[in-house]
């Protein structure tokens, strides 16, 4: 059962009074899931006192589940012998993202108090990189050769100790060279034949390589709705499995990368660090909109300069800026999101680039049509601002401007990630501070550019 | 087999050369998922030609993969009855996506062709609204009574009928409320036993009403690392299962909904919607900040009335707008984000207006330092345009001014999806054009006023 909120406020309430009996005996009832949230959520003056009350046998399932700085500040506080005593009843994937998270002399502390085998198959698993395929794959696989009765394979299942259910076997050679899969339902169905497992053999498996990318390997079980993959080294050979709730965990990852990097923000800034390390995270995006900015002031002076006599067009500079960024921003956003998804491919580069110039330019049109009628109103009401010019004539600099400032907006917010993924960088970095201080300077020297032979031509 | 670029290329060269033969032989090699990728890829007026092509026990699978236009545009030039043979050997939560889709004469129409039994199945399930747990749930379920024995089990479910492999069993009473479940895996261990399945049960099996948010399911299914959820009735009786392909595709358009709402854009977009479409899609957000840049127009007109002698700060306005409408999108990004990862509580609200207000001041700080540096320069190179004020109270006017604004925007950023998550409305619609919109015109009004007093007290 989940834990309710009610739940949740009692426990509070007893870790707050530190009533540690109370606090151990409410713990028991939880999910680990549920406690590693507590146990983030709390002070982290009390993260070790509650990990010392929860059960043993949840410690494993508690510890891999705890992110951030509440599992490394637990990882410090433990004893190695601890640690080894913990990890041994974890997952070989959940053990090796633990003793990841080590420095790496206390890891290598803990791999010699372990077991040596254990200690063998994990310094195998961290030695792949955390964002592959082998970083998130699990070890504990079930392997059967193809050779054997269907009987003698679901009594050596059986017997298969594991930690973690499993749902599918997957069938090798003799030199564990993957060959397909089968169900336990299958499994089930035939258990007392004595046909070979060869005939029960799915063989239009699909597999991951140890080296495939994570969010390669999510867009793969998503696109193929499976629930595990198995993973093959360079020969084929099957060396672990990817369930899909790992990969769950990666999307949730990535699209809360993708998210925060629209922000000039980053992931880590979800964990609690400290405002300081926050305002590091955060400000090399304002900054370069501030170095932006003070282009944007020279511009402006400028401008100013060269339009003293229609003041009224500084007005307006705000609104184009404004214009122009968001319409980069949504171009941009969406095709971030298009290339994400896997929605982006050679033959469609093109028709992509010229939709987004048609959609920029019908909304610069609507948009441009506003401001005119806004421009007449404005000058009406104020005609000191642009003694020497009609009204029409300052509404239609203002539109041509902001339609021209749209259009291209529309485009380049398109264009940067699609050339940004071309030469293999992550085109998410697009939707951040390069785009919108991009659009903010192309709008203003388009303004510039329009009013300036406009005025000079209405002159 | 995932289909290489090489095939696709292949195939698209035929489909182009309208080599119809070459594409139903190419076609037979693809996974159902692959074929539904090519076709939507492929020009629309093809769609219907190629769906032709596909074997047809593949065709349902490839149906229920079709989204957008390419699944409308097919399922309208199919028949009633092509339509009933093709989702009777659906899974029952495809077939009722799939009847979702068509008009509702056509649906009733396919809906009395059917097997009865059918039919009255896939009314129940469209009765529940699609964002929900009945929604996207199948009801194809194993439920095994408790009471017989582990062999007599193990024997049913041998001969359960099912379209789609499962991983566990269902446990319920006589009147079918949920006890619990057993993984497949178990019963194979205890195949030959005569014990009560009751003694395998796992009593601790967390489900989903049958009217739970889909997000909501996502989040539970994610947080408990499972891979299959029993839904239940308002009596606990078992209605139905979801499995983590389901919640893959839920999770998949909920960053989609998030990442496009921040741009003031729309998921239906990320299909192949017309350009008008798009534009009627985009438009709004526009619109918003047009308008708001009228009032930002009017407001820097009176601007420059009471400030014609300090003209020098009005180029400044551009980068005050940028810095707070930046700094509050980075808040309110993180805020929504938090949020939607189910990490905010009441708890913690007050920590987290409070920390972004000290982010927002300091990052304030550093920024007013460096615009203040910049103030002296510019005022130094032009001093026509602040004839009366020495650099230095131009600098800290600018500073006060920017600081104020940053401020202000990161604690408005934090603020607003919070509010909106207390009064229920989805916090993610603030990262649009609300927050934005509104840090720029307070950014400017701050602005204005630090300004205009601070002009007056120097003057």
């Amino acid at each position: 059962m989940p834990a309710s909120d009610v739940q949740d406020e009692f426990l509070f309430e007893r870790i707050e009074a530190e009533d540690w009996d109370a606090v151990a005996a409410a713990l028991a009832a939880y999910h680990p899931a549920d406690i590693a949230r507590i146990i983030t959520r709390a002070p982290s003056a009390t993260y070790r006192k509650l990990f010392d009350r929860v059960p043993e046998d949840l410690k494993p399932h508690v510890l891999s589940e705890l992110e951030g700085q509440a599992g490394s500040d637990i990882l410090e506080a433990l004893s190695s012998s601890d640690i080894v005593e913990i990890v041994e009843d974890m997952a070989p994937d959940d053990a090796a993202d633990v003793l990841g998270d080590l420095p790496e002399d206390r890891s290598e502390e803990v791999l010699h108090l372990m077991d040596e085998e254990d200690a063998h198959e994990l310094r195998r698993l961290l030695k792949y990189d955390e964002d592959t395929a082998g970083g998130i794959m699990t070890t504990n696989v079930v392997a059967l050769r193809g050779a054997q009765t269907v009987q003698a394979a679901v009594e050596a299942i059986a017997y298969v100790e594991s930690d973690a259910p499993f749902f599918y076997a997957y069938v090798v050679d003799d030199r564990r060279v993957l060959k397909g899969y089968v169900h336990l339902w299958e499994l089930l169905k035939e258990r007392g034949r004595q046909r070979p497992l060869d005939d029960l053999v799915h063989a239009d498996v699909i597999s991951a390589a140890v080296d495939m990318d994570q969010e390669e390997v999510a867009r793969l079980m998503a696109r193929y709705d499976l629930s595990a993959l198995p993973v093959v080294d360079g020969k084929r050979r099957l060396v672990g499995r990817i369930t899909i709730d790992d990969v769950v965990d990666v999307m949730e990852e990535e699209a809360s990368e993708d998210i925060l990097r629209l922000a000039g923000s980053d992931d880590e800034e979800l964990e609690n660090v400290s405002v300081l390390r926050t305002c590091r995270i955060r400000l090399p995006w304002l900054l370069i909109t501030l170095v932006t900015g003070f282009v944007t002031s020279m511009i402006l002076k400028q401008f100013v300069a060269h339009i003293a006599e229609v003041l009224v067009l500084s007005f307006f500079v705000p609104i184009v800026l404004a214009m122009g960024g968001n319409t980069g921003v949504q171009s941009s956003t969406l095709t971030v999101r298009r290339i994400a998804l896997g929605d982006l491919h050679t033959e469609n580069i093109w028709r992509i680039l010229l939709r987004e110039i048609g959609v920029g330019a019908i909304m610069g049109a609507v948009c441009g049509l506003a401001i005119a009628l806004w421009a007449v109103l404005l000058v009406r009401i104020s005609p000191g601002y642009a003694p020497s010019h009609s009204p029409l004539e300052i509404a239609l600099i203002v539109a041509l401007a902001l339609f021209g400032a749209m259009t291209f907006a529309a485009m380049f917010g398109a264009f940067v990630p699609i050339a940004l993924n071309a030469i293999g960088i992550d085109p998410a970095v697009a939707s951040g501070p390069f785009v919108t201080t991009t659009n903010d300077l192309s709008a203003l020297l388009i303004y510039f550019a329009f009013t300036v032979v406009l005025v000079r031509a209405f002159g």
